[in-house]
């Protein structure tokens, strides 16, 4: 089965780093990096706010827990947002392609 | 568990004004909202086509369904785009800070 | 149940020309396209790059393997990257419209 995680970088000169880093470690197959975001979110009681670089990384079930705690380890925020899902509908040659990681 | 919601909104303006509802409300820890989107979508047997703002929800699986009630109920649209998944594989962080809520 | 579909185009005339394919057919009632993104990706032992146009596809469970295979398809790409997931809790008017596919 196939997996998407979602995650934020601070830019996206980090966020093609790390990325690659993941792609070379053969942990996801591939990230698509977006254009910039705004974030408004809670934190310490306080509200904040920021702008950042979205990614999403395509992988497999099986590396999905991993690829989660190593893009966790990688990133440069102390506290990291990355959420990971299963997909259970992939087409036949992105099954392929991510099965094969 | 953690869990995103996915939602389009009208404009920056009001994905931002609701979205603080929801942080303030302690609904969602976080909405990240993006650039401009186009829509192409069906609606009472014809294809419309329009332009929107899409946002992203972090929540926790414990607050998913409360949170896309009361996103329903704030948005501007008779029938807005609501949809929400649970995330089996988050960063240690990410599920402590989404597990506060 | 409702369910989204994630996929990423070479440009953006492509993606609205398969989403409105996939809208006239039934087995998706929304497209969401978005801003450009870049891609860094594993293929046949190497790692390439490229720029591609997102694609956010709404429909509901039911529909969700018949849309992928579809989609995957009508795609110019020879092996497209695919993924689709259900959405748990969807806002009532999503149910309502996504479930009259």
């Amino acid at each position: 089965m196939t997996a998407l995680i979602y995650c934020p970088f601070p830019d996206a000169a980090c966020a093609e780093r790390i990325g690659r880093v993941l792609v070379e470690e053969g942990l996801i197959a591939c990230i698509n990096i977006g254009g910039p975001i705004r974030a408004i979110f809670s934190w310490d009681g306080a509200i904040g706010e920021g702008e950042e670089i979205p990614g999403l990384l395509k992988t497999s079930a099986a590396k999905l827990d991993h690829a989660v705690a190593r893009l966790e380890q990688l990133h440069p925020y102390d506290s990291p947002a990355i959420l990971g899902w299963r997909c259970e509908a992939a087409g036949a040659a992105t099954r392929e392609w991510l099965g094969a990681l």
